[in-house]
């Protein structure tokens, strides 16, 4: 069985909900339609079957190691990674000037989360490449871009973005690797880099370290960090990768899962010069690097949705198919069991995965949809609109999959019972690589805070404004069809009134000082948030469902129904929890605040 | 650092709060008094921390392997087991004549659980031995304990629990494995078990295999099922193992965690016969497995909870030492970074994980107090009320805590955030380990619908009924202590009434045949009885706190303001939910039940 997307779920998000075609009536994807789009995710579909897909466990049961020398991952990920890039993934949503194809970010996308489905461990290293790439692509000089970001786009080099330490995980502000500056305008790096996957394999001519570190004499905190391009090998002048730089592995980290991708820790400048030269300007680097961020969450959570996906396709089609016990109102032992998807237990298992994986991946793919929207809005109030959604959106878009796409895992675990907890089934592995989720890129805790104490009350609250105004205009519509969607609609704006009031109550209490208390439990918040906002999407879904859903052939409208009962879960049994939370933050709680340090 | 449970809570749970010392005035126990117990308990303790806890990780990563002929493990496994049975530990609960000390279950579980704590999976074989022997010291007969027993009990062998089969994980109706009268009274089993645990290995002479089996002929169903002892090694006339017997290894399961306890699959007398002797009468298996049930399944929960415990001590103590950021109100980056657990986030990861798993231990521990009470009530109606409170709280006590303490070891990984995805810190194992829980001994999904579809209108309602009145009683004496305490009982009160009148909907909508209905969200209803019932704890303990605060030294003092604010944010944070999920299931939602299959 493939537990790959359901095709058929791709085609209703991307042409029948987001209409990503219509993006072609603007010059900028004058080049594409729904053809060649329909071609890039077929491809995809093929190529992560046959080349990701089958070694996705041996990846895991065989992780890098190092031997002093180098480290050895398994032959399977090169010639997948390979074929990927002969199939014109890599970079594909760059400008072909830039050597891409031009393919709105929404397409490659979709694509890239059908390899992640398919082999998150393997699709992590043309990821982080593609987001390297990316960033030099922006920030790089035109002589970095021919030299760094080309390679890195044909896929001769691969790419790494290293700013933690081991000291400083999430706290970017104490980052103490140092940059000394050279005669030669280039500089020495000294420091530490720890979590920073990709750093070190045999999979490419050249790495492309992105690294974060301070130029000697720049300010304290997150206003004096710059960043460097830090290669494995430097270039000499003709861009061939030459003599070794310092930039040495110090150990492999040993994971819980995503074990395919090899994580290291990294020292600079220990034994030889680690030469590294400056990206943008200096004690600019964070800028940098936050530019890039927001795909690089967005893309944390669609690893979320992947792991996910996978999780919940292959328990789907196990509880299809296993014939186990009969339903309570049966009590005669003679009659033939039932599959087990007939359980009314099993069924919420898997209606639970269901809405949390079509959630994820809505929320997901609607911000990748506003980057596409972003690149093509002329209008400067518009194109303001659609940036302050991306901005609010964006920490709800890494936490909340990586949240509930977790948990989607952990059903998926329970649907298979016993052979759930072995590893003769991929269940078990998708719940550790996506364990990962919440810690990387920013812990869910950090973006809570990000969100509550940032994002909300960006631009006097505009980005928040944007978000419900769009948010109302689903509900408007809802009503306006009537019937369950009316009753959903009504539920939603109730919801997010409350959101709203809530929110207000605690940007008061930080303005007035009470910043510690407003924002001790900003995790419940983005909860609170994220699941108005993926009732939201999965209204909005409901409402293309149930149009689509007039005069269709049976097997269609059995897809819609579905869609309009993974609603009606969500709207059930989940978005009630969001009052739940609304009430604790409008009092502004102060239980684990106040805890006494000395009372656990 | 040790991450075994804290003392100083143990002393609270077992002295303070439930006063098992209390049970010595009854003659059954009258041998012992607290000092007895605290001797058991610190031997636990130094034994844990010498034998168990060094190996663990080992364990893990070096799993059980079979060589075609026999099973190895670590050698420390073996090592542990020995000094344990030296300790006396095993059965000790048992009465003296039949080999025990005659320990109150309470202490014994106590002390188990400190073992389970360091290192699940070596605690693994003493506890099923322990099962085992206990199901043939109740239903054996004398030959049987004496050939059988009392071997387990001085340890040379070892039992297990034979239940499960390949096509029925959890339906014991579809049981297949024959069982063939043979002229010398004795029984040849054919067919195959699966999922069962410690059914090879060289750790002890001889494994007892208590194995569930049809008799030809018997009826289908329940009804037919017979239980037999089928000896790895067939004894001879003076009890010493002799020849092998035909239960032979089919393979070993490779599972998620909890891997140092050998998972097989059983083939019975495929080559050679499978001989078995058969414990009690005829049809009657079900039954007296199901009379060791009980234990089994507050066994299950105790896991949870050390699995819990385990997780929450290791990352209190990380969160203590490791220095990381500033609290948000500090924008000054040249600021001394602090721990931690000065961090509101970290301290509600921290905050929830104690009161998981305080609040599991709590409620397993009081259910294994109530073993210790029905053992020595001689009034009928009192000793069947706590027979009727022990039925509806098993499932209560199997279910909740293997889903919140599995969350607690998830906050757990979170609080080490990249550290804790590591295999280098133990706490990504003990989420492993506990990942078994919420499966074995009968899903959480049927424990909910044992709980929702038998144990709350037993009787006539008399379990729910004895339940009601022990919360009634905790709630009118917190509202007699006034403060904090009388706002929580207002709050259990209101919620156990919202749970009595929702049980009445389903019961009622059952009786009128509504079966599958009633109990489509049976796994909602338990999770929210489940909420109630250690709400109830919690409050139970914090009054005992609230009077031993008055006049307490510091640390102690610490310590019962600890417990407070713990029962102060599960009534804040969790028991909210229940009121949610009350909803839900008033309503009959039928969501889950009527969602077309062909709409996933």
């Amino acid at each position: 069985m493939s537990y790959l997307p359901s095709r058929r779920e791709y085609d209703f998000v991307l042409y029948q909900w987001l209409d990503i075609p219509a993006l072609c009536r603007h010059p900028h994807f004058a080049a594409h339609d729904r053809a060649t789009f329909d071609q890039v995710i077929d491809a995809a579909y093929k190529l992560a079957e046959e080349k990701y897909v089958p070694h996705a466990a041996k990846s895991d049961a065989n992780e890098p190691h190092f031997d002093g020398e180098r480290v050895h991952l398994i032959p399977e990920i090169k010639e997948a990674l390979e074929a990927y890039i002969a199939g014109g993934f890599l970079c594909a949503a760059f400008p072909p000037d830039d050597g891409g194809l031009g393919l709105p970010y929404t397409v490659t996308t979709a694509a890239n989360t059908v390899f992640s489905t398919a082999n998150i461990a393997t699709a992590g290293y043309t990821f982080l490449t593609n987001a390297a790439a990316n960033l030099l692509r922006v920030h790089g000089s035109e002589r970095q871009k021919a030299r760094y970001m080309r390679p890195m786009v044909e896929g001769r080099f691969f790419g790494t973005m290293a700013l933690s330490e081991p000291q400083a995980g999430s706290s970017l502000s104490d980052l103490r690797t140092r940059a000394v500056p050279q005669p030669d305008g280039s500089y020495h790096l000294f420091g530490n880099k720890m979590w920073i996957s990709a750093a070190e394999h045999e999979l490419s001519e050249n790495i492309v370290n992105l690294v974060l570190a301070r130029i000697d004499g720049a300010p304290a905190g997150t206003k004096g960090i710059s960043l460097f391009i830090v290669p494995k090998y430097r270039l000499d002048a003709d861009g061939r990768p030459a003599a070794r730089n310092g930039v040495r592995l110090a150990g492999l980290n040993h994971k819980m899962g995503n074990r395919g991708t090899v994580n290291t820790a990294l020292n600079f400048g220990e034994r030889e010069p680690a030469v590294g030269e400056l990206v943008g300007r200096e004690n600019q680097g964070l800028a940098c690097m936050f530019f890039m961020m927001n795909e690089a969450r967005i893309g944390i959570g669609l690893s979320a949705v992947a792991s996910g996906m996978a999780g919940y396709r292959y328990s789907l089609d196990y509880a299809r198919t296993r014939i186990q016990g009969r339903l309570p109102s049966n009590k005669n032992p003679a009659a033939r069991p039932v599959a087990i998807i007939e359980h009314a237990d099993v069924r919420r298992m898997l209606l639970a995965q269901k809405t949390y994986v079509e959630g994820a991946l809505a929320l997901c793919f609607y911000c990748a949809h506003l980057i596409d929207q972003q690149e093509i809005e002329a209008d400067a109030a518009r194109a303001e609109e659609l940036r302050l959604l991306l901005e609010i959106l964006t920490p709800i878009a890494k936490a909340w999959p990586s949240e509930w796409c977790l948990k989607a895992n952990d059903l998926a675990i329970q649907v298979l019972g016993g052979y759930g907890y072995t590893r003769d089934y991929p269940v078990e592995r998708f719940y550790r690589d996506n364990r990962l989720n919440p810690i990387h890129e920013g812990t869910n805790g950090i973006q809570a805070i990000d969100l509550l104490g940032r994002k909300v009350s960006m631009n006097g609250g505009a980005a928040l404004a944007a978000l419900a105004a769009r948010i109302r205009a689903t509900a408007a519509a809802a009503q306006a069809a009537g019937g369950a969607l009316a009753g959903h609609a009504a539920a939603l704006l109730r919801t997010l009134e409350t959101a709203l009031s809530v929110t207000a109550v605690l940007t008061q209490a930080a303005q007035r000082g009470e910043v510690d208390l407003a924002l001790a439990n900003a995790s419940y918040y983005l909860d609170m948030l994220g699941h108005v906002v993926v009732a939201w999407l999965l209204l909005d879904q409901a409402l293309t469902a149930q149009r689509a859903a007039a005069g269709a052939a049976p097997e269609e409208a059995a897809f819609y129904a579905g869609k309009l009962q993974g609603c009606r879960f969500f709207f059930t049994y989940e978005l009630p929890k969001a009052l739940g939370h609304a009430e604790l933050l409008r009092r502004l709680d102060d239980t684990t605040l106040n805890m006494p340090l000395d009372g656990f």
